[in-house]
């Protein structure tokens, strides 16, 4: 059994969707969970507070990002990731694989670990399952992430099936660094769209216990169809009782679809990301903020949104500060869109309860039909 | 007698500073008094309950700016700036004088106005008098200003003088356009660095009884002697129980110099500009937070500070921002400065009760001796 102290605990079951609570050492959160993304400590352009009253109690950020700048020794001497960022919810560091994948030829992956410059000043970096578990240590996240191999899509099924029993092998190097119980260290499924690949990652992976279980390597660019597939059968050969993971997603959609397919955990930019390029989320679809049209429209984002944009601002301000370029734009339409998705995992976890799920993909799917970037 | 709410009261006074109190449609506040810019609308990066918490009561924004974007008519079916901007304080708008004379020779000035193309779209612009009232009534900021023509410097004096008389006839045709008496309209003194012309704008503005006089024309480069002795010399020509208010200033000693000579209002970009250039105003002086000595500083940005930034953050966590260019460091290093300016203004306030004037003017001078861009 893994030496830690999260706990989660599954509390309502219907069909292969269920209902949970994970508790860590920095509070406990209800599943299935949205995590917002906040890569450099800090989810762009939003005070840490006004994160939290989105309703977000749990955010990602990214041991890469984090190992190269500040370093991880700076982020450890600051007290660790919650205290550097001033964040009093709970944490979650993605390992760098999905980074170093998408460095591209500029790397060398070998079953010992991956070369490859930094980005920031060009120096050379080796990262390894040790290296990367080591450094999630430092910065001290409560949820932790194995080095995984990603692989881009398309590939073949030979490159995909090696990257896979790296990945696995990988697992087994990190669990052999010590982390301490107030962290928990999560496994990555990977084998890209080739069910008979998950169906081993999974497997194996699994025999390693790990407290929680990823999915990783999906949202890279498949089919929607093999995305759906490979989420359904993977979840199929991972533990009951620990919580399940889909990394790097989602659209709307897909985080019902996710929900409804037994996933416990997701995370994505989508949120934040759009809210940057003027785009906001509502229940009646996505909205192009910098619309001329909105110039004149004194009413909220989303007529009956709590969030504190729609209560104390119009979309007509909002479109003002986005046209004249003023970062307050980002700022108002971070707040909305993590609220929105915040709004969506409790209708979520509201459908789950009461049985309603089909009618709530229904309403996403016709005002979300299909994946945005 | 000028038709206006406004409430001028002089509580308290000691050589030439005084201490006061301004009461406007929105709230009260004591004099002298810094007002935060937010020429857009928005104080840069910075959600309005944040500015307030600085200790902000009053803040500016721009008639030329908000009339080229998003036009006046949209603030004003906005319900006015406070509310377009969602800021419970008071407001302040600047008439577009000095925006004018920034465009340079693509701008052209006769007695009628101010010709020149949008730097938004091109399209040709027409602003006078009555266009800039009636855009700053539109607008509904608490106190507006007179559309005055401000003349760089180094200008010959009889540039000077002709752009000092037509300001005066232009505060004529001003005062004609009907102003609600919820706003007050605030005549503008010009006349570059001569104190002859600067006395002859006072007095013959003075006759036109505003509710209120600004000093403009000033901190546009002209030596730090001049601009000290103009403004001396400028406030014995205005009306004792009138508030003043000088334009565009500025740096923490010019602050004190200023309220030492009996001014009541000032406003500059200083705080919000160096703050997204990553500079701190503290009390032992300025800071460059990206210095690489403070990568591993946990200490606030200023020991005893009580503003948002130095309550939760550390110099070490700005400076991480700042470097991996997130906007937070923009947003956290405005706060702190607008509280460093407002805690300076309480001292200044103090020293004018204590009689300990001098010892502030010493300490200030000691670390900020020259005017920072």
């Amino acid at each position: 059994m893994a030496q830690t102290d999260l706990v989660f605990s599954c509390r309502y079951q219907r069909g292969k969707a269920r209902l949970g609570t994970i508790r860590t050492a920095h509070g406990e959160f209800e599943t299935p969970v949205f995590m917002p993304v906040g890569t450099q400590a800090t989810v762009k352009s939003v005070l840490p507070h006004d994160v939290w009253e989105t309703g977000s109690k749990i955010i990602l950020s990214n041991a890469y990002h984090l190992y190269l700048r500040p370093g991880t020794g700076a982020v450890k001497a600051a007290g660790g990731l919650h205290r550097f960022m001033n964040w009093k919810g709970s944490t979650l560091t993605d390992s760098g694989g999905f980074q170093v994948m998408s460095l591209g030829s500029m790397v060398k992956v070998t079953d010992e670990g991956a070369s490859f410059r930094s980005h920031i000043d060009g120096s050379e970096v080796f990262f390894s399952p040790e290296v990367s578990v080591k450094a999630q240590v430092d910065i001290g996240a409560d949820i932790i992430m194995c080095f995984d191999q990603c692989v881009p899509y398309p590939v073949s099924k030979e490159v995909a099936r090696k990257a896979m029993v790296r990945t696995t092998l990988w697992a087994e190097r990190a669990k052999s660094v010590d982390v301490p119980r107030s962290q928990a260290l999560f496994g990555i499924v990977q084998g890209s769209v080739w069910s008979d690949l998950r169906k081993e990652s999974a497997i194996s992976l699994s025999r390693l216990d790990f407290p929680g279980y990823a999915i990783g390597g999906l949202a890279v660019g498949e089919p929607k169809e093999d995305f759906y597939e490979i989420v359904r059968s993977t979840v199929d050969y991972l533990p009951e009782d620990k919580p399940r993971y889909l990394m790097g997603v989602g659209h709307p959609l897909d985080l019902v679809e996710g929900s409804l397919n037994g996933v416990d955990m997701f995370d994505c930019v989508l949120p934040t990301r759009n809210a940057r390029h003027g785009r906001a989320f509502t229940f009646a679809g996505g909205l192009n903020i910098r619309n001329r049209k909105f110039a004149s429209d004194y009413g909220p984002l989303e007529e009956g949104c709590d969030c504190l944009t729609c209560r104390e601002f119009t979309r007509a301000y909002v479109r003002h500060l986005l046209v004249a370029g003023e970062t307050l734009a980002a700022t108002l339409l971070t707040i909305h869109n993590l609220r929105f998705f915040q709004r969506l995992m409790e209708r979520i976890r509201e459908s789950i309860r009461e049985g309603t799920e089909e009618r709530l993909r229904q309403s996403i799917l016709e005002v979300y039909p299909f994946r945005e970037g």
